[in-house]
């Protein structure tokens, strides 16, 4: 492992991070509030920071990162730009704990949207903006991460579509993925200010427009307002983010062959049709049990409800336009096993992904084929193509290590005082990078009351969940130290 | 597929069931209650259908049996055998429907435990000593099935000891079968006839030694009481209970070595190893929880309690001696996942078993050790001997149908109207052939009020998690009816 090349990479990206409190500065000035301090606090500590991180790896070459440095690299970055992200939301005093502002922070990067703020109105814009913006910056680098990164280092749902994607090749960085990197971050740009232009169309204002933007394209879920989109009370706002919330759930790279004029490239990936499917049946079904529940008066509003938040928790953004903490339990039901599912591979999405639990699905088709003809050997198909035993292989320890986790996070968040389902959602929805639960963290309440402990533990959550689990276990791993 | 065949060895079940009825009928000429009647007549209607069965399939040879008949006849077998066990509590009208007696049959035979009785005092000596009695024949059904006809199938934990077990040859039965499950009864009623003497030595009368015994060596539950074993408040009592269900839980290959004189053969075990410290950490952690909340007032009885209900909950039995509804949220949790675990291999326990999830664990470090070494083959270790891969590929498919159908069926759960934790842990108590669940199914309520379509799906995930899973799934695969 060489320390001094994660040390300089990891300084370079807490210099970046700091840069980018420059846009909610404007924010502050121009509204005159007293948050602007915070945040050239914030700017200058974390360039001084950034800079001696740099200076201390200087010498080091980039294209000497390997396998070991690559894991160090991608985990800690997330925590250190939660580190520097905290400052702001600790020196204006928006949070109580510099816990609350890292809890804030990682929530914001890992594009989770759990939340400690019980009033967020009642924060000054800079930093509402600075909140919604670290989604869109842990947005952006999320889908470099997932598309260019993690599958070569055998990591990630990508992986199962390793030949279909541009990219490096295994093992050391090469410039190949700074040109992934800059097609898809365009593809992201531009999918967000399409939106942007859409709320601002149906008479959003620009502030608005641009964090609930952040928060849809990175599906992260932060809303600047108490009521989340349920607030704006509109059938246009609803339908825009639940359709831009939908694309930011599915792969990008699929989008950018899309763009590129593969109009067929969405229907012709089996993850996306297995996706569209669960978003279509889901819905109707929970619409149709909350019609009947009686809870809401038309068909035409319980579809809407039902859309929204299926593609809410399904895509992991978490943004409400109904309280589904009180629907009917089929609903909630559907809504909880949903956060495991998450998004597509390759997109800002969380969760376990489609993809892996398609392939989980033929694995047990093939060991009942197995059961019925022990001699003859069985090939997973993804796509037309056969899947390689060793990405098979991953696929299945990621599922395992996923539920052991989930199991062993709710042990310890129950021990913190929390009841089943409040442990059990909030370790789905930190988990899954989705953002609400059930119960007090539920659609209107918050993770302001979690204890301190298990403010941590549900961060290392969002860490671990954002990236891909086994990126993160093995900082861990004394192996990963060695050489 | 020789339907005949199996039709023949399902009418020689019937006929076997409705004998043992025999000795419940006993219980009520000698009691001199109304319920003989009911016993009379499935006693006759049970041999009348059990003969005709065996006609039917005149002709057929055993020897014949081959791999599709023996998914057919094991999945088969608990469903004839509780339909005709329904006979007596329908008839005796000790429940209100047919399905109620189904799925206390049903709930019997598979050793889950779970009731719709909602004043079980209420019903006569007869009904009661049937109720637990199908236990015990489960139970000894479960040895035979787990120990040697299973792992022949490819199915059940069992297969990872393969070597180790005496068995019959793949593919077909043979006579030593029967030499087998010979050997593995006698254990089983040795360690029958252990508790109930040590129950009858504090004071139990004859007619509770005997059913709650039934209900511990089959990891069943049922108990002709009220207040299940708690109602005796008796320190004695617990922990004579706690340490047979412990054995009840535990491999009876090892116990049957063990009484052979190789004593070691529990600690050498490694599944055994990690079932007792899974056993201790819980009831320590459980018990200092219980303490330190208040709700006991000495540590002995915390420990008491503790240990009860964990072992009670792991091995799959389902007795309570505390309401563990009402418990601080850290032992309601440990208990909830403990469902999951379940007993080991070998067992009449339920659940996913300690080997499986050992396996799985030591399969997720296999998965790290390949990320930072890719060149390198990393081989699985159980006991020593290096996992075959057919075996390590079965584990896994089991956990993650497992997983998928604990889902679905709380889907399906959480539609017929029941909450989130009282659809997850129905399916859980009964997937796992626990019996009590939280909520109205805790251990202080019962399955009375839940609708006639749940009891029929909880009565299908009964006889799933019963039968490995994949056994019963194997009826609704077309190719299993061919040939």
């Amino acid at each position: 492992m060489r320390l001094r090349l994660v040390l300089r990479v990891l300084g370079l990206l807490v210099g970046i991070v700091s840069l980018s409190m420059i846009w909610p500065l404007y924010w502050s000035l121009s509204d005159g509030t007293a948050d602007w301090g915070a945040f050239v606090v914030s700017i200058l500590a974390g360039l001084s920071i950034g800079a001696a991180m740099f200076a201390l790896g200087k010498g080091e070459d980039y294209q000497e990162l390997g396998i070991r440095e690559a894991f160090a690299v991608v985990s800690l970055s997330w925590v250190v730009a939660s580190a520097v992200g905290a400052l702001p939301f600790y020196l204006s005093q928006s949070v109580p704990t510099y816990t609350d502002g890292f809890f804030e922070a990682m929530s914001g990067f890992s594009t989770t949207g759990a939340s400690i703020l019980t009033d967020i109105e009642s924060n000054p814009r800079g930093i509402l903006f600075w909140r919604s913006l670290t989604h869109w910056l842990g947005g952006m680098g999320i889908i470099v991460l997932s598309l260019a990164i993690l599958p070569f280092i055998g990591v990630g749902g990508m992986q199962l579509f390793k030949a279909e994607v541009p990219g490096p090749t295994p093992e050391k960085l090469t410039p190949r993925v700074q040109q992934t990197a800059v097609l898809l971050w365009a593809v992201y740009v531009l999918l967000s200010a399409l939106e942007v232009g859409a709320l601002a169309l149906g008479g959003m204002n620009m502030f608005e427009s641009l964090t609930h933007t952040f928060g849809t394209m990175a599906t992260g879920g932060f809303s600047p307002l108490n009521g989340s989109i349920g607030q704006y009370d509109s059938a246009y706002f609803d339908w825009v983010i639940t359709l831009f919330m939908f694309l930011a759930g599915a792969n990008f790279a699929l989008h950018y062959m899309v763009l590129r004029g593969k109009w067929g490239s969405w229907w012709n990936d089996e993850e996306f049709r297995f996706y569209l499917k669960v978003v279509l049946f889901s819905t109707f079904s929970v619409a149709l049990s909350l019609y009947l529940s009686g809870q809401v008066s038309t068909f035409e509003r319980s579809l809407r409800d039902g859309a929204f938040q299926v593609v809410s928790i399904l895509t992991t953004t978490g943004y409400a336009t109904a309280d589904f903490d009180r629907w009917p339990f089929y609903g909630k039901m559907v809504l909880f096993l949903l956060m495991f599912l998450g998004g597509c591979a390759g997109s800002t999405g969380g969760g376990i992904k489609n993809v892996r639990i398609m392939v989980l699905i033929k694995r047990v088709g093939m060991e009942i084929s197995h059961l019925l003809h022990p001699q003859q050997i069985i090939r997973l198909r993804l796509n037309g193509r056969v899947l390689k035993e060793d990405v098979l292989a991953s696929v299945t320890a990621f599922f395992i290590i996923y539920v052991l986790l989930f199991a062993g996070f709710s042990l310890a968040m129950a021990a913190t005082g929390l009841d089943l389902i409040e442990a059990f959602s909030s370790v789905a929805a930190t988990l899954g990078n989705i953002g609400p639960g059930f119960g007090q963290i539920g659609p209107t309440g918050n993770y302001s009351a979690i204890s301190i402990t298990g403010k941590w533990i549900l961060s290392l959550c969002m860490l671990l969940g954002r990236l891909e689990i086994f990126t993160v276990v093995m900082l861990f791993v004394p192996g990963t130290w060695r050489q």
